[in-house]
Parts: C-alpha cells; structure tokens; sequence
C-alpha cells in the first residue's frame, strides 16, 4: 500500500527516481545516523530519539525528519537547556522539565482505559514522569500514585483499588524495591517493574532494586532496566493498546 | 459475595463456625505452609505450587486443599520421579517430562489469540516447555517456534508472520540473549525476554543473557528472572487475557 | 571471684599447680583447637561449636571439654548422621533434624516476653528453626510464624499483633526479602533480617535478599550473614535479654 | 484513643469532616510526598527526613507538617547550605554540621542507661556524629569513643570498660572493619556494625568493610548498610528503650 | 643487518660508541619513558603514544624520537587541547577531533582489500573513528558503516554486501550488542568485536556488551576492551596485511 | 548456481517440489533443531555440533544430515561415552579423547602456513587440542608449543622462532594469563588468547585470565570465551586461510 | 660454571652432545610438560610440583627427573590416593596427609630463626599446614601457632611472644580475616597473610577475608591466593633466608 | 626501659604525674584522633599519616606531637596545596610532590644493601615514587628501574642484573600486570606486587592487574592492595631491614 502509493508517485512525477529509492530503503541517511523510517510499521510507535549523547544539531535533524512524517515525536533524556532550545525550534512542542522529555504531534489519548504509575517514594518521581509523558504521547490515559512503599504499606492500601482497576501497572522503586512484591500480590494485571537508582552504600546505583524485582515472590512481574521509565512505558502502552485491538 | 455466601452457609448450619473463620482469614493452614486461598480472586490466577525445595508429601498436601477448591493447578520443577509419584495419586493430572510440570484441572484453551513462544537454541527448549504449559494451564492457546537464534537468522525469518500475529511473545535465549533484540526490533506487541543459563564460561550461569536482555537496543523488551519459564507466561497470560477482558 | 576460688583450691591442694594455669590461660587446648573458656563471662553464652568442617572426634573432644563447665552447650550444622552419633555418645542432649542442631543442658526458657521468628516462605524454615533452636537454648520463649511473605500479604496481617508484641523479631527470606521492609514498617522492636539461599538464577545464593535487606526503606532493621539462623537468635537473645537485665 | 479523639473533635466542631478525613487516612498528602502521620504509633519514632535528593521547599514542607504534631524532627543528609537554610526558618531548631543534622523538638534524654559509638578511625567520626545526634535526638544518652582501631590496639583497651557497660554497641570502621569482631569477643550486649565507605583501591567504597563484618567471627553483630549512622542509631535506640519499656 | 649497519657506522666514526650503545639496547631513555624502538621489527608497527596520563611535554618528546626515525606516529587518547598543540609543534601532522587522535607520517593506503568498520548506533561513532584512523595510518583502506544496529535491522542489510567483502569486519556496539552476533553470522571473514560504554543502568559501562561478544552464539568473533577501538583496528590491519604478505 | 541446480533437479523431476522448497528455506527442521545447511556458504565452515546439553540421538541426527552434504563435521564437547558411541555409528570418523572432538570427513590441510598453538602450562593442553582439532578439521596446519610459561620463560625463546613464523598465534594460559602480553610483544602476526579455567581462589573460573587478556599491554590481542578453544582456532583458520584467498 | 662444568664433561665425552644441548636449553621435554631445570639457579627453589590436574604418572615423571638432579622435591595438592602411591614409587619420600603435600629430599632445617605460623581457627589447618610442610621442605624452622582467633583474643596474647620473635609471620585465616590486622599491629617483622575459603554465605569462598586483608588498617601485611599455603611459606622462606644470606 | 626512664623522671620531678599517665596509656588524644605513641617499639617504624580526609590543621596537629618524639615523620597522600603549606609550617621538612609525600626527620639510609622498584610504564611512577619516598624515609637505599613492561621485553632484561642483587623487589603494574609474573620467574628475593589503577574499560580500577598478580605463576610474589605504594614499601623495608638485624 505504502509502497504501491510511492510508486504511483514516482509515476505521476511527483517523487523523483532518487527520492523514491531513498524511501525503499526504510530508513533515511544522516550521516551520522539512519533513521528508521519503517519503525512505526513494524513496531507500532515511531522511532524515538534518545537524547542522551547527542548534540541539539542532531536533535533538530532527527525532529525535522520525523515531524514530515506526520508522526508523534518524542526525545527523551533531554537536558533543561536543550529542552529551551528545541521549544524555541519547535514552538508546537512541549518540554517536561521533570520528565526530560520533549513532545511533539502526541497522539490523542483514549479514555475508557488506563495506566497505573506508582512510585515508592519521592525521589522516584522523574522516573515516573518519564514513564507518564512517554505513555501519554503514545496516547494512553495515566493515573500517578506517588511515594505509596511499604514503610507505611496504609498509604498504598489508600490508594489500592485505583491500581487494581488499571489495564497495566508500572511501579517505579529504589532501595530494595519491595514495593513490586506487595503490588503484584494484589492485582490480577501485568506489573511492568522500574528500579532506580535511589539509594547509597551496596544499593549499588540501583542493582539492588533491579535484583529484588527479577526475584518477586510475587507472579506476573517483569523488569525493565534501571530508570528506564521510557521503556516501561513502551511496554504498558502496548499491553494496553491491545486491549483496544480487538 | 463470596463472603456473603460463606456467611450464609453459616447461618443455614452448612458451615462450623470454626471453618467459616478459617476461610475468612485467606488462607490454609498446613502447619508448613499457608496456602492463599484467596490469589485467584485478587491475581486472576490460583497459588502455583514450586516445587524446589519441597518434599513429595507437602507437594500432595498442597494439591489436595488446591483440589477441593476446584482450581486449576500447577506444579513447577518437579523431577521425574515426583512427577510418576504424583501422576499415581491425582491420575487426572498430567506429568511434563521436559518441562518439569504437573497439572490438574487446566483451564479450556480460548482459540482466537495465542502467545508466540521462541528459542535461540535445542538448549533452550527445557525452559520454553515450563513456559508453554505454564501458558495452556491457563487457557491459552500457545504456537511453538524452536531453534531460531542469530547465527542462522534466515531461519527467524521463514516463522517471522507467525510471530509477529501473536499477541505477546516470549523470546528465550542463553549466550548472548542476541535474539530478544532482533525479535523485538520486528513486532508491534510486548515481548517478555526470559535468559537460561545455557552457556559456559562469561555467561556466569545466564547473568550475560540476563543483562544483554535488560539493555536490549530494541523498545518494548521486559524480562523476568534466568530460567523463569513459569514467570514469562505468567505475565504473557495476563496480557493475552486482558485481550479478551474487554 | 572465679580467678580466686582457683587460687584458693590450689592453696588447699584440690587443684594442681599446671591445672590452674592452664585455667588461668582462658582456654583449653585440645591441639586442633583452643576452647574459649571464659566466653560467658565476657559474651554471655559459651562458645558454641560450629560443625562444618569439624569430624565426629572433634566435636565430642569439645563438647566433653564444655560439659564439665556446667554450662549450656550448643552446636550447630550438625549432619543427621553426626547427629545421632552424638545422642548416643550424650543420652541427655537433644539433636534437632530441622534445625540441624544438638543440645545439651539448654537454659530454662523465662516466660514473660519472647522472640518472634517470622518467615517468608516454607523453604525459610530450616534456617528459622536454627534461630529457634538457639534461642531456646540461650532460655528464650520463642513464637514461629511462618509462610507469610508478601505474595499473600494477608496471611501476614492475620498474624501481625503477636508479631508487634514480641521483644524483638527476626525475619527469615529469601528471594528477594520484600517481608523485612513491611514487618519493619509495622513494629517498634528491632528487627533483625536473615537472608536466606533460597531462589534461583539471579538470586545468587541468597545476595538478592542480603542486598534488599541492608537496603530496607523501613528504619530498625539490621541484617547477619545468609542463611545465620543461629547469629540472628544470638543477637535477639542479647537484645530480649537486655530487657530483664534491670 | 488518638482516633476517638478526633471524632469528639469532630462532634464538638473542632474539627471539620474533610481535616478528620484527612487525618484517618494516616498521611498527609502534599503532592511530591505523602507524609506518614502514624509512624510514631507503629514505630515508636516519627517519619525521618531524608534529605538528599529533596530540595529545601520540599524539607520545608515537611518539616512544618511535622512541627505540627509536636513529634521530634531529624533531618538526615542536610548540607551545610540547607542547614544554615534551616535554621534560619525553624530558630529553635539545632544544625549539626559535622553529623550533615538538623533536630527539632529532641526528646529529652534518659541518663541511666547509653549507647557506646566506637569508631576505627577519625575519618569515620562524620558518620559516627549522624549515629550520635540520632541517638540523642530519640532521647538516648551516648559514649563517643573515637579512633581505637586495631592496629594499635591498646587504645581499645583503655576504653574498654566504658564499651562494655553500654546497653548496646554501634561500631563504626572502613578498610577491613576488623574493629567489629574484636570488639564483638569482648562484650555481651548486641553490637551493630556500620561498614564505612573510607578506604581505597580494593576496598570498594566500604564492601570490603560491609562483607568483612556480616562474616565476623564474633557473635553478637548485626549490620547495616554502608555509611548508615542513621539506621545503627535507630536500632540501638529501640534496643535501648527496651531495656526501659519494663 | 640494522645491527650490522650500525657497527660500520661506529667503524666509519659516523656514530659515537655511546650512541651505539644505546642504539643496541632497542630503546631510547628519556628518564620518564624507555621509548622501544625495535617494535617496528618486532611487530610490524612502531610504539603507539597511548595520550592518557601523559603530559604535553611528554608526548612531544616521545614524537620527536619517533619521528627521527623516520616511522609512521599515532598518538591515541588525545583531547582538543593537546592536539592543537601538537599541530601547532608538528605542523605536518594531522590532529583528528572525533577521533582524538594525532598522525604523523602515515603509511600510503593500499587500495586492494579494505577493513570493514560497523556501529550499531550513532553514540559508537567516536570509536569507530578511533578504529578507522588507526587502520589509515597503519596503510589499510577503510569503509565507514554507521548506525545499522539490530533495532532497525533493514538497515544492516542494505549494506550487507559491502560488509561481507571486506578482508575483516570491526563491529563496534554499546548496550547488549547483539549486533555483533547478527554480522558474525553473515560473514566468512574474522570479526572483531568492540564493545562501548554507550547505555546506562545496568550496562556498567560496557561490560553487558563485553560479556555478550564473549559469549555470542556466532563463530569467528573474537574481542578486544571496552572501546578500544585502537586495539581492534591493530588487529585487523595485522590481518589484512597478512592477506597482503604473500 | 545452487539454486538453479536445485531448480533444475525440480524441472528434470530428480527432486519432488516439498524436498526442494525445505532446501530452499536454509535448514534443515529436525524438531528439536532446525540444522542451518546454508552456514558453509555463509561463513566458509558449516554448521558446528556444540555437544554439551544434547543427547546421543540428537547428535547422531544431526550428524547424519551433515554427512549427506559432503561436508567436514565436527562435533565439540563430547563425552568419552558419546565419542566411543559415535565411533560406533561412524566407523570413518574419529574421536580425539584429549579435545573432547568427534570429526568425520576433515578438509585436507594446506602445508604453505600453520597456525601456532601456544600453551603456558600443562592443564591447558586439553583446551589446546580441541583448538588444535578444529583447526586441523578446517584444513589448517598446526604446531603445538605447550608448557613455556612465563614462569620459565627461557622455554618461550626456546621456541620463539617457530611462533614468529606462523600465520596467527593462539595462547592459551590459565592463573594470570601473562602469556598472552609476552608473546603479544615479540610477534608482528594476529595473537587470538584463549583464557582456562585452571587456577584456584580468586582465579575465579578464568575470568583473571580473561581479564588480564582482554587487558594486555601488548597491541594485537583479541580475546575469545573462557576455555573456548573451538571459537579461537576457527577464528584462526579464517585468518590463516584469508592468507591464501588471493 | 655450571655451563663450563657441562662442557667439559663434553670435552672428556662423559656427556654426549645431544645430553649436553638437552641440559642447555634449560628445561627438560616430556611431551606434557617441559621441566624448567634452572629454576634453583635463578629462583632459588627448584620447579615445585603442582598435583591438581595432574595425573599419577605424570607426577612420577617429573619427580623422577627432579630427583636424578639431587634438589628438594615437593608436590602440592596430592590426594591421599595419589599420596600413598607415591611412598610406594618413592619410599625415602614422605606423604602428609593433613598438608596435601608429597616431599623428597628435603632441606636440613636452620635452627637460628624461624617463621611462625598462626591461624584463626581450627578449619584453617589443613591450609597452615601445607604452609608448614613446605616451609621445612626448603629447610626453615617453624612454629606453629593454630586457633588464636579474635573471637577469644586472650589466646593470642598468650602466644605472643613466639609470634613477635619470628623472622616472618604468615597469618592464615577465613571468615572477615581480622586477625591479620591484629597481628600486624603487634609485631615488626613482614606479616604474609593467606585468606581462606572457610565460611559460608557472602563469605564467598574466601573473597570476604581476602578483600579484607589486602585492605588491612595494619601496615607490613601484604598478601597471597585464597588457601595459598605453598605460596606464602615460599616467600615466608626467601624472606627467612634473606637473614642468613649475609 | 622506656618505662623506668618515664618513672624515674616522675620520681625526679621532672614529668607531672598527668603526663606520666597520659604517656603510660601509649597514646596521645587529641580529640579527632588518638596518636599511637608506642607504635615504633611495636612495629618497628612510628605512626604515618595518611593525609586523604584529613584536614590541614589536624595533619599539622599529629605531625607536631610525632616531632616532639624526635622520630622519622612520613605523611602520604598529601596534596600539592597542603604540602606547600606543611612545607611553610616545618621548613626543615621536604615535600615530594610526584609522591605526594611529607618527609620530615628521616632515617640515614644504609648502603650495604637496597630495594629496587620496577614499573610497568611511564604512568605507575607516581606509585612508585610514593614506594621510593616510603622507602628511603625509613633508611632504605633504593634502585628505581621504570617503564620495563613486557610489550617490550628486552628493556627489563636490560636491567636485569640490578633487579637480581635486590635485597627485596617491589614490582609496579598496571592493566594486566604481567611483569611481576615476569620478574617473579627471575629473581631469587620476595617480589612484593602493587597493582595501579592504570587502565580503562575492564580494568575496572586496578581489580584485573591485583587479580592477575594473587594468581600469579610465578612462586614468591606475595601483594598489597591497589596503588598501595606506601604498603609496598613499609614491608619491604622491614624485609630489607631484616637482612641487617642479624
């Protein structure tokens, strides 16, 4: 289809022989990067731009490809002086300070159902929020219940039945995480667990949390790497858009 | 509901008030073990009996109680001869050789999805095996895809349109984990990456696959514990479900 | 006081001269080891034989050595076979199976206040009958509640006022040890936290637990070597002793 | 009590239904934290402030919550800056530069009885200050005895007695932490071990210290984490107050 | 030969006794260096200046031996300052910024067989032009192939020929690396792997990628440290000279 | 050109249309393995029988579908038991107990180059003949240098020449891998180090050695898995024989 | 000398020429192993016998070339099996049982000075006791000083005076290993400290007392292997002798 | 002796008997730390200061009470900043600054007999130096020999013979630190091993040289922790000094 509709193009003289092969590739040459221009196809959201390492002129080239797409744009690890500067670039988009995130064209959110965001403790929360903006720009409803562990378990009970009734919950912890465990012992949906790096001494710059939740006593846990709020999300959006597959 | 029927029962003289107030409390005292009574109703599924590190009495103790309650039950790294042992006393269960699992009661298979589950190697089909019948006992329809790893990707690629129609997939891999990575840069649905300890030498019992998995270049990956077949279609279960949920 | 009790029975010729230095060395040299024989009056309990790693030959040598000073002896990791040979050898000890343990000349248990020993799972509880069997010996009244980790948090609720009116409590998990944080969130006693082996893959023969337990978000919690049942019920019996010092 | 309290309140007016409410739920939510009103009841100490990874308004925030309730108030990990900050809008509160403090409301004292806080060597004394302004903030009485590291061991000795008249023993040593076993030997209260991050090279930011001491030879210890003052004063407190709870 | 030329040398007083001397020793004594100056012979290269912990004055005084004797000069690890310095000194030289390093007198370029040089992602870059500079002054030609990790795996393949035709392929991957698996097996040529310290959390500064090209199911990879890519260019030119040799 | 003689086979009616269309996907599906029958034409060597964690039949099958292309098979990693077993079943094949390899029909080696097998001690023989093996499989020539660790390093020189003269060198040390750098700085050819698992206490399986090589001070170095002298020899052969390509 | 001296046994055909190019190589080949013979010259000690991993017949190899040259022959690490088939094969040589070590003609001792021997508890003999054996193989005095660990210090102070008086003291012990730094407090002489694998949990198979020693708050201690009996009495030995030396 | 000479001042009116005590306990308190007055008798050599996380007023507060006893003052890692300013404070002390060392009253060195100090490369020579300064402050004569390391073997046998008529060797590494097993295989004197940190990637800071020199081939290398030049040289020197006590 995509394809039949590019060669049409390139038919009706509207797309020069060039262009046209560039596009058959399925990714578009940078220099110093290919993007992935086939990614929303075969993954189901757009390639996203990981802003760690990257300077702002390779920022703004990626964004400037993506955005002709017409697809939702969304770079994560972005500084607060990057954020400004791709705000003034983009001035349609929008930068989370707490979540380093920057958005573009997000898709609009569906309401029937939701992803719960849970978070042990206070210092958790820019990882939450990565994971929230994430969601959201992928179109998903978030609901944030923040600073619920288990040294005072009656916060969580408080907030209990909010979580249970999510479609997928996403629970954010340090120390020793034991947050994951208490959570998946009380819900009947996928808990997608982030360990941080929240702690000192042989927490370990967040191993600790991240062994902890590989090691639930609780089923129905599974672990992303070490404050990737982003790739929780990905995962909580997809669990959550198939129930609206079918 | 189910209390209120407990309570009636208490009422019409069915039920000893010293058994109603056992039921109350959610669980089954067996002096070794208290069986929660009360995880179907909040996780969807039933206690699963582990079998590491329990002796054949208390395997038959626990499946006894889970039985009255007309559950559908699994037992997980059972060896062989308490597989034969137990296969003698409940013969309506089912003992799997190669997965290490005793069933009884599974619940009916739903034919419309299915969960995709994927090995790198011959190694990796113990695990895979615990992960498929894990996923039947709980009424899911499961497709097979064995021997695919990135050595000979050609191979991925002729079962690739079957993968990518499931509805979640399980990628299980030992050495390098290389394969959850490939998979999950080609489908639009959460993969669950489950390491093995298949491998000498580096691989220090599955940790290389384990963190090669954990930092998958490919969005959309979670991962749960080394060897943890039972654990990964937990989790796929859940999802596949929240399918039919709606 | 005792120094001059032995002077005086040398004065009085009931002890040799070479025996009271020996005496006055502190300690009793068998060759293969140098029994501590003034541990009690410095540490309060005697020195305890620890039976990895020692032959039959060498644990009756001690044993005898220690009998004759009237005092409780205690051994530990003691095989069923060693065991046995020991009953026989002392008709009046007790060897315990479970606990892997054997006693001798136990102090009277005193009944006002206890130890609460609580584990996470059925596998925890060979290393909580070690702690048990400790306690007892060193005369502590002891409570066992056990299989009530986080998985189905209510069993633990069920039992948490016993739990909150003990002296001091020691929890026993493995896995990942989410129990220590919420029992240390709900008493205002010490809790002392063991790791125990139990686990798989990433466990890494108890690390995760050890790890999660020093790391606990819950403030009170101080944690011994994996799998030390004997070390926890040594510092509980300091700590619930401490109590009726005064 | 405290509940039947505030209903009167509500009854007689003071209180409106929204504050009580509030107050039942057993936190106070102020958005980026969820204050644990309850914990001194649990716990037998109020909710400790962690102050790093927090910025002033938030401690601010928190502080003036607790103020209310008329508990005791420690502030952990404050810099200088934020102490200085502190003190400027709390007067009444105390800035404990070298222990990184800040106390509101300290209970008063109890003379009978102490806590000995031994330290290895000067660099450890900032983290053995945090552990004695703990103590004291909780009402404890404390013994310092600083730099009597074992490679000159004689300055243990002269202190010795102080060391074992003490209700409970915080020992405080990087490097290798030998300090805790030999002190361990000597005394027969419980000893809690706090492995500091001073040393160098294969010392592993205080690993060597924290493994060197879950393995001690001695009886009697338990531990806490790396560099955690706090905690070991904690625990020492609650074993403390034991000694007067009868 | 060398030896004997230098000897006629002495015979024709063209060179001091003293100067033979050192001359024989095979290095050259700077006091802070022992410059090898047989290494050429040896191993087909001259000492490489490894920049890092070595002062301006340093690397100037090793260039200006080496440069006496008339070899090709590589100097790694070389910041902007420095290399604008040496520029300034040797104004014949070449400082590479992404490549931080600085070539004098490089090998003329055999044009025949070329070394293939891959990254999986745009933050490999920097090492791979340390690899690609490297081979270039070592007289291998190079071809650049930039940013075709397995997320995107068309993108390999567009370039998959290009790969398969080179004498040796340097593959060069941060987080798990799986790229590496993926093209060694496609290829009939070594591969050299080269792990980065691109990722985060739980990629420990390019160990997960070590420890998954150590263990990757795909034959013919061998591996050099975490971003080195000096050394695997070394290598590779050593093989793609041997093809050379004959 | 094979595919058109398949093709042609299916037009002359010498191949039924499934036999092709199987041939035609690249393997060859025994159910438990799918047997990559295009690897030779990939990577120059075909598919290798990894023998750990596969049974007799399963070897035998796939032997058996090897043995029908014509191709050289080796088998790595078997058993005495099996290797007799195979012998049996094969009588033209042959079984090195020392290598622990079962090969049937080897290509013919070439007498130009060889490649050099260089041990430091005794206890690495094994892992240097199952180099040696494969290699000599893949139509290598080989001379084996054991026992000239650095300890004696006088051995080393002994046999210098014959190691300065091969196409590519192999080391192979267990205990500090020190070899490895010695050798590296006397030879101007490729040196592939293979780390042993020999060794005690902090050897740690070979992961001293293997660090140690992957960080030898001499350029030239790349490293393949703990004991993994199939991997190192293959990469070998390709180096070797890349000398005779042109 | 040694060479003159075999040259002229050439000269006077008492040594044939091939005998004599054999012994001036150094070494003497035995397939499996090349026996360095100069080892005493330059080291002092003639090549030791390391028994793991190596078979019976190989041990009495080597032995019977050692013995032809009139030097001290030790071997580690000999089980009893292959201990009493050495005595048989030897019957002037000795086997001890406790040390793992088989000994030929050892050294006269020196009765002036000697090394003390010191361990921490009874489980660490049978490593001091290779330390022993060997140490008297090469011809040094030794006391032993075994069980005077720091849970009861008296028994140390009461050995101390031996301890202080040796030329060299080598401090074996497992667990945390805080007996070293006490010694080394103690005493002017160089202390060789040998971890061992005794303990359990995250004692780590002797990685805990290593950790400590090399990090010891002691000076003068400087370290070997875990369980290294052998290698600490080497340097104990060429420390021992270095006094008599002038 | 010492304490005769301290009663009979008292006896003459000469010392107070405050200050007889205070000398008696053989410390000197100083609040922040307590000075180990009696250590020269003890170990031979008085207390060094090592300067990391000490302040300047307390490095000058210990260095004036040690000149007071008229003894060889060493302070180690001491910063260019605080070494001017203790070089202004005691101007008849010298500051070292590669070292970075405080030397003031050294002993004479003893020409009989020396150290050598041998490096690896051009960046362990700060290492060294602090080896150099540690040794000749404690009247050792000592030979450096640097930038030997095995890339380039014929620069240490270059030096050889020096190394060779060393009472003691310490041997200086970095990266892989293959020379000690080098050096160790040719001398007949204790080679005492210092790992640095010098290296990148799995390196990991000096763990793989320390973990390549405990396993070292070579017998007679005992080691100290990493970048521990001081260590090295305090044993060493009682080595060395040893050679004389006779």
């Amino acid at each position: 289809m995509d394809k039949k509709e590019l060669l049409r193009n390139v038919q009706l003289g509207k797309l020069s022989v060039e262009e046209a092969a560039e596009k058959l590739t399925g990714f578009n040459e940078l220099g110093y990067a290919k993007i992935d221009t086939q990614r929303k196809e075969r993954n189901g959201f757009p390639e996203i731009i990981y802003g760690e390492g990257k300077n702002l002129e390779q920022i703004i080239g990626i964004v400037t490809v993506l955005k002709e797409e017409q697809k939702p744009i969304l770079a994560t690890r972005i500084s607060s002086e990057k954020g400004r500067a791709l705000q003034d670039t983009f001035p349609d988009g929008s930068y989370f300070e707490l979540a380093r995130c920057f958005v573009l064209q997000p898709v609009q959110p569906d309401s029937e159902t939701y992803i719960a965001i849970v978070t042990a403790g206070t210092s958790d929360v820019p990882v939450a929020e990565e994971a929230a903006v994430t969601a959201e720009t992928f179109g998903n409803q978030v609901k944030r219940i923040y600073d619920v562990g288990v040294a005072g378990i009656h916060r969580l009970f408080a907030r209990l039945e909010e979580i249970q009734q999510a479609s997928v919950v996403i629970v954010i912890a340090g120390m020793e995480g034991a947050l994951v465990s208490v959570v998946g012992g009380l819900v009947d949906v996928p808990v997608i667990a982030v360990p941080t790096s929240i702690g000192y001494g042989s927490n370990f710059q967040g191993m600790t949390a991240l062994l902890g939740m590989l090691n639930s006593c609780s089923s129905g846990v599974s672990v992303v790497n070490i404050d990737n709020g982003f790739g929780a999300a990905y995962s909580a959006s997809m669990i959550n858009q198939l129930r609206r597959k079918k």
